[in-house]
């Protein structure tokens, strides 16, 4: 009989935001699966750390970091036979993910490699999403208002048309376009309500109003906007 | 000394769905706060039921469900008092939060009435967003997709304009607006995309196709649509 995947879920980076069910999926895994990124320390093999047994086999997928998709394609598709083996010799196989597994996770490309072939389970976890709005003490969204998800490589007007349409907005992979990211909210006078967030939740945390934030931002940054004036009251 | 109020998310409704963070504060919690709706069985109550300590001491905020929001009002502004009192005689309060507490939670009513007075931390949780999308086996967005987060009660040319707009949608507290949501998603073609999921991660749970779903939809029901075909591969 074949092992179950799961693709489980570890929060945005506090070990202590793993949801039990994570946490007991981790600690009774003998087999675990995760990406890298060209070599660097696995994020969220360094959530799980605590949690994982020793001896435990792991299947390390390493994603070059390239523009082109073939790569990082090939990498999933080996990624996917490796596992696909510890399952059918009936292992089960725990897919650590940062995050929640189906925003913006890397399981997906696994997922949809596997699905179908074997059971897979998805064990959700707390978005950056909402630990930025935590650390920021920025509530997203009340009553019926919008929330709006966009990506930081967004195209400037289109951006700006978005940010104008909702009534919070979380702009997600800020890195390297922090620039155009605050021009734009700058034009519709919404830099004074844009927070910044840096690795929400680790000790090297950064919450900041948009205007302190640093010149340079990592991936792992977002900028947080709500237009309303407190109508949660 | 005052004590410090904590805002715990729980998570959509499976009790393993809960953070480890989580997990502790309510377990060493000697006094804990939570809403009601009109007498009705608290949810984040029955989420968190297994980790109440005895003896504890329950703060609960009846809240009329009444269109107007000055009963509503009312009851946060009294339950908030009974906090405050708690506080200010040093004993912490843990503030049980379905979902996440900033994502259109009951308890930034309260974070509204006792931020600056006292200390508070928001502990992020797991949304029913994310669970949905778990349980559904439909990831939510890839890459650089935008996602929009919207409620039920959005008149049906917004609806219909922000759903076109959008790479992945979640539209929140379906209920009474089952039959408008129908009609948006058939209208632009989209409803053979879409994914009805209630109460998702409890034992009632129901996850169908939209073309599937119940006539009556309850208030914690969502529709996920996403439009990608497989851009994740």
């Amino acid at each position: 009989m074949s092992g179950r995947l799961y693709g489980v879920g570890l929060g945005p980076g506090d070990p202590e935001l793993v949801t039990l069910k994570a946490a007991r999926l981790i600690g009774a895994a003998r087999v675990i699966a995760y990406p890298t990124l060209a070599g660097a320390e696995s994020f969220a093999r360094r959530i799980a750390a605590g949690l994982i047994a020793p001896d435990v086999r792991e299947i390390v997928m390493d994603v070059p970091m390239v523009v082109e998709r073939g790569p990082a394609q090939a990498a999933y598709d080996a990624g996917a036979e490796a596992i696909a083996e510890a399952l059918a010799a009936g292992e089960d196989v725990v897919c650590l993910c940062e995050g929640d597994p189906f925003f913006y996770g890397s399981f997906m490309y696994l997922f949809a490699r596997l699905e179908g072939r074997f059971a897979v389970e998805i064990v959700p976890g707390v978005t950056s999403v909402s630990a930025s709005s935590a650390r920021a003490r920025l509530p997203l969204v009340a009553r019926n208002e919008r929330l709006e998800v966009i990506p930081g490589p967004l195209p400037e007007a289109e951006m700006a048309a978005r940010i104008a349409a909702a009534d919070s907005v979380a702009i997600m992979k800020v890195g390297r376009h922090l620039a155009k990211i605050r021009a734009v909210l700058a034009g519709l006078g919404l830099e004074g309500r844009a927070v910044y967030v840096e690795r929400a939740t680790l000790p090297e945390e950064v919450v900041v109003p948009l205007c302190d934030a640093p010149e340079t931002a990592p991936y792992f940054s977002m900028i947080l906007v709500r237009k309303g004036n407190d109508p949660w009251l």
